[in-house]
């Protein structure tokens, strides 16, 4: 790995944007610079900003992971097989396409809900097990004073159902561990990251993420919901299964990236809405992270396929629990129910003041705290992939973590003597007596002892006098600095409800201090605890719209938006200030070129001119076959989209365009030999059809795996047929955020930039615009690695 | 007013596209035709469908309503000065316009929130008012057998509270009739109809509202919110009022379509929200009707909106009911909690059936009803555009309505004998006894005599026994008819409720009637009436996603979350077999180019060169200001953008596009007489800002009232630095749906075609795409009024 450090250019004059001939040299010098062979890697290329903006060189960045990624096509080729079978197909035909996207919608609902609920009653099941077993030790040992034999039991047990979970993620499928939102957000956004949608991923991740709860680590079930309800999608949407072998024979339409990537959406809606019972937090993740076209119907569907996620889980749950059709739990978390009651003792204005500041006062915390964790969790993360790169290694960090959770809790529990009379919990399901008088319990050992998510619903439910203050003072420390470091193991895991518990922990803490000041807007302590909750949630996440959705939901009060929204904000604003989110932090270090949502504010300098990667290599109408397959194989220009040209007489400048064609086209297109001297001379051969590249889709074999003769090296291809003949394309002068919001409008993969005569210069890719990216000192050019 | 009947055309042969000879013609007759001065309005033109889909005449339809519409610029013209502003401005900057859009939403949720409250609270005062005045009299007559001038007091006050709302809606402000929900579709969707957002409607429609409401009518006060939020949006980030002669000098960045609309979509977000209580719901209708490019921030931005706006009204109204700081309204109306109960007595597979079964069967009812409604309405609107346009006419009829509302519920109340004891219900404020028993009451008087949100409460949630099932089929004819009469009156009034009444009553009457069958989910009559309500609203609106989220905020209760939508799809899907729903009724009927989210499914046989108007009107880069003028004043080529070309050295051939021009920026551009020769003479002259059009903005003047001497109309305008430099192009062989994909995308107005040397061949503009549409027979071809 090599970390390329920071040059950078100034423009020359005041307000003018630099000179055409400076510009047309500069993007091909990077371009050089970029294919020349070495792997460039995430770090700070050239800084950019406009010259009014103090220039500051920033150091390069550090870390380091590469990965072979791929980009999906979300605009289709509409090329003339595909007008054909569009035109082809009746009314009717569109209807029952229409009609087959539901029923997999509803699919993919109904097993994602399986899943979960799969999930759900497996851990309920082990970690019953576990603390029953634990607690019968305890109680045995504890006036004895053999604790540490306990002890040593839990630890054991710990570790032994983490050691399971590790082995399968480290040895079998690395891609499944953590929680599979940074990788989902890639896909949501274009970018395929190796075997992410795979059924051994999802089997990995369901069996992983049992164990690791089970196994008392740090961690939450709901992150790896999303993952394992896009697998679902993946898997379902298409009819056949790669990994098995098995091709059903239906749903082939289906069989491309725009497709596909819909039904992912839908997936990782289905599974939001599974783990949080929040079916429009749902819909509204998918879209926040897809952030494409607005599709009606389509986000209708995925709507749907929310829905019934969450019903399938609510209905089997309430099967399990002997309570058939008391539908009360329609997520693997919900926070409970709370009152809608504000304390108004004062007058109208300053209780909306108080009311304003208690949310505006929530946030910072929760940002900086969330900043905090996420730098501890960078720089912990570079070190894992410097040195803890091999499995086994993993796997013995992920025990070490196992034993030492165990450890420490156990340790605060035996220290501590937060004693609580028993009476004051309702549905306690393991509460430790330990040192406690009789008729009373450790609240302590009940907040470890127990699973995270009742941890979470106590803290916000319990009555005002559950919890000593320093019990959740060192609550707060304790599980901040575990979650981080558990945060990135090799275990499959999401952090969800780690930040809950540390944020409701603070929050309920601040409850508590805060009646000795003489304003505040509501009595009970547990408010603040989902006050605090939130804040330290979306001070790691940074997620906005969603999140706030997602927690009204679990909240189930509208009355409750304004504050978790407010506090929500100010957070991420915080939080932002130091550090990104932690997604978005595990993203970069995978070096993918993620495309945010909008252009940097200030780019307006740039055009397409300087964004564009030129010169272009581009095909002729009519090519020849040698030429196509020297240019595929070419490992240091690994380009995927070709601009198809028509030469003038003279080849000299350059040609006009006249349509776009995929390096997987063409692969398809070598494969069967769509030569034009073979179509002469056997006239029935049959003609391609859309069938041959669905059923290459989405595995196309490398160029290297398809064999040309010397002979067929001399044979034509006609590519009229394949290439989409109306690429969009921009003029050199557009802005880049103009051309950032048809690139990000359209999902677009290849965006060819023409001159005035309609002749190919360059070629946008989302590599090209992925490196411009707002520093806090303006903007700044990243490179990013070959992919 | 003329209705053009039908001529069709059929391709020549099986597949392939239409020749391009006889195609280049087509065009230019249909836009001879379009432009020969008549007006042309919605009526069926060209029938065209792919061959093998049966070719059917259609009748022409019948209607007929025009209006001066206008198109909204939702692509910002980037050229030189806007490239230069955006440049100029720091990141500071960038940030504080942020923040000054967060403060302009925060303000919008607010006065929308105080809005409802105002609403809410006259309403309720004027009706208890009335309420109380008609109990007294009733009770006075009722042994006495006076009880005919009960009916008399009731009538003519009903009818004087009409008279004021129906008199300022007639003679004053036409446009805040209805419950504006179709005008704010259109104005989201980007077509303007003229005075929608002005202050004067804002005034009109608020006391209109509250006149009909208080009149006893049958109406909602919910639609007119979402008119008003709207119009309160665009009138806040304006900075400035048009009618009231102000401007603030803020918020001056704000003043152009792009950012208009935004706001206008937060708007009516937050008046969604308040009217439901239904913040996410308010953001997905807006999401849903406006339709464009995701972007992240603003989402968020709009969701703040509507949090405020409910959080607001929820605020004033519990300091209102002298319970401040009980959040319990957040909206206008809310269902009330339902338990999370489901009966499960069966199989489960039995009750999963059933579940689905009766979802799916409270669809059909509420969409036949509904296409019923939407077409007796629809019938009823055309008869009310020829024979009553006068005011004073409407004004008379509303009056009628009136008293006839009044007197049909007397004769009901009258002649039911609907007796109830008095105790099964609580918090009803004006329990009627009449002829009943004491320690008894009338239930048929009771729905009728109180404020509808009320009933529909009731209906939902008063336990089983409180009705009678003759009262409540009696009521839901009554209601239908009297609902049906009611909308498209002159007065300011929305469906929604109605229509949740009527469906809550059919519903409520289907779950009394349910017990005799074997089968079935629930016990409580209550939630079968919650899903008639949905099933009838949604047959009569035909609203998707956002309708589901708005039901199941109101219910406040996810697990309702399933049902509501199965009920919702089904219902649209038999609805929309027999009737469009009623807004697109009411938008059709008004004749405005209106581009759906997606193109028709078969539409793939068009390619933009079918779909393009031809010849273009285009001007040179410098032009002379004689040639603009005239083409300008030319009206019966009413174009509002212009391509921009560079001719060749022979003029002979179409020339290369260079730019694109709006007639809002050539109007502003004569005005200042921003000519070479004076630019020349004058060197000290202003240069020409970005202000000189915002300050024009949005009321540029009509072309007639800028005088041009016969010296300057031989003067050159250069139109270099004013016109787009790069305005998104698509060759001619595009397909309809791609050409619609990125039409709809970017939100545009115009879209050059090109050959492919860059050269115009043709414009497609908003009305060129709302013209295709899919009829029941295949795709066919609407002609568009000139607008």
């Amino acid at each position: 790995t090599v970390a390329s450090s920071a040059s950078s250019t100034l423009y020359p004059s005041d307000r003018d944007p630099p000179t055409v001939s400076g510009l047309v040299k500069g993007p091909a010098q990077r371009d050089h610079a970029q294919r020349k062979g070495s792997k460039l890697i995430w770090g700070l290329g050239k800084h950019w900003n406009p010259p009014h903006v103090a220039m500051k060189h920033l150091k390069p960045l550090k870390s380091v992971q590469l990965r072979g990624t791929g980009i999906l096509d979300y605009d289709n080729s509409e090329n003339q097989l595909f007008l054909e079978e569009e035109r082809r197909m009746s009314y009717l035909g569109f209807r029952c396409l229409e009609i087959s996207r539901w029923v997999v919608c509803g699919l993919i609902g109904f097993l994602t809900g399986l899943i979960a609920c799969f999930i759900d009653i497996m851990v309920e099941q082990l970690t019953g097990l576990k603390y029953y077993v634990v607690k019968e030790n305890i109680e045995k040992f504890t006036a004895g004073g053999g604790l540490s034999i306990s002890l040593i039991l839990w630890a054991v047990l710990n570790s032994a159902f983490v050691m399971v979970g590790a082995i399968i993620v480290a040895f079998f499928e690395p891609i499944a561990g953590g929680s599979g939102i940074p990788q989902i957000k890639c896909y949501l956004n274009g970018v395929k990251i190796p075997r992410v949608v795979r059924l051994k991923t999802l089997l990995v991740k369901v069996a992983g993420v049992i164990c690791s709860v089970a196994g008392g680590l740090v961690v939450g079930k709901e992150g790896p919901m999303i993952h394992s309800g896009a697998v679902v999608a993946a898997g379902v949407s298409q009819g056949r299964s790669t990994s098995l072998k098995r091709d059903f024979k239906i749903f082939e339409y289906f069989r491309r990236d725009t497709e596909k990537r819909d039904f992912v959406s839908a997936g990782a809606a289905a599974g939001v809405s599974a783990a949080f019972g929040a079916p429009v937090g749902g819909v509204l993740f998918s879209l926040e992270e897809a952030a494409s076209y607005w599709n009606q119907m389509l986000t209708w569907r995925i709507f749907f396929a929310s829905m019934i996620s969450t019903f399938t889980l609510n209905f089997f749950l309430s099967v399990y629990n002997k309570n058939p059709g008391e539908l009360s739990n329609p997520g693997l978390i919900n926070f409970g129910s709370f009152d809608r009651n504000f304390l108004l003792r004062n007058r109208l204005w300053v209780v909306i003041s108080v009311f304003v500041l208690t949310c505006e006062c929530g946030g910072p915390p929760g940002g900086l705290l969330g900043a905090l964790f996420n730098a501890l969790n960078y720089w912990l993360t570079i070190f894992r992939i410097r040195y803890i790169h091999r499995p086994c290694l993993q796997v013995m960090e992920a025990m070490l973590v196992a034993a030492v959770t165990a450890t420490v809790s156990f340790i605060m529990i035996y220290f501590s003597n937060a004693c609580q009379p028993l009476d004051v919990v309702q549905g306690e399901d393991y509460p430790l007596q330990l040192y406690c008088d009789d008729g009373e319990y450790n609240s302590m050992a009940t907040t470890f002892f127990n699973r995270p998510e009742k941890s979470v619903q106590n803290l916000f439910h319990n009555p005002p006098g559950s919890y000593h203050p320093l019990t959740l003072g060192v609550f707060t420390i304790t599980y901040f600095f575990l979650a981080c470091w558990t945060y990135g193991l090799a275990v499959s895991a999401g952090v969800f409800i780690p930040s809950l518990l540390i944020g409701a922990a603070w929050g309920r803490l601040i409850g508590i201090m805060l009646p000795v000041f003489p304003l505040q807007i509501w009595a009970d302590p547990g408010k603040y605890a989902l006050i605090g909750a939130a804040a330290q949630l979306g001070g790691i996440v940074r997620m906005t719209l969603s999140l706030t959705v997602i927690l009204i939901e679990a909240t189930g009060n509208v009355t409750y938006g304004l504050p978790l929204m407010l506090v929500l904000m100010t957070a991420k604003i915080v939080g932002d200030y130091f550090e990104e989110g932690l997604y978005d932090i595990h993203i970069k270090l995978q070096s993918v070129p993620f495309v945010h949502s909008e252009a940097p504010p200030t780019s307006h300098w740039l055009t397409a001119r300087e964004v564009m990667s030129s010169p272009v290599t581009s095909f002729n109408r009519v090519e020849r076959v040698g030429t196509i397959v020297d240019l595929l194989s070419n490992t240091s220009t690994n380009h995927n989209g070709f601009p198809v040209v028509v030469s003038n007489a003279n080849g000299e400048e350059p040609a006009k365009l006249c349509g776009l064609i995929l390096r997987s086209q063409l692969i398809v297109l070598l494969k069967h030999k769509v030569f034009v001297e073979l179509a002469r001379s056997k006239l029935t051969r049959r003609k391609l059809q859309l069938k041959d590249f669905r059923d290459a889709y989405p595995r196309f074999p490398p160029i290297q795996s398809i064999h040309v003769s010397q002979d067929e090296r001399e044979c034509m291809m006609d590519l009229t047929e394949f290439m989409n003949p109306t690429p969009y394309t921009v003029p050199q002068e557009t802005s880049l955020p103009r051309v950032y919001k048809l690139f990000r409008a359209l999902g677009l993969r290849h965006l060819v930039v023409v001159d005035d005569s309609n002749r190919v210069v360059g070629l946008v890719t989302r590599k090209d615009l992925a490196r411009y990216h707002l520093g806090k000192h303006g903007l700044e050019e990243l490179q990013l690695a070959q992919t």
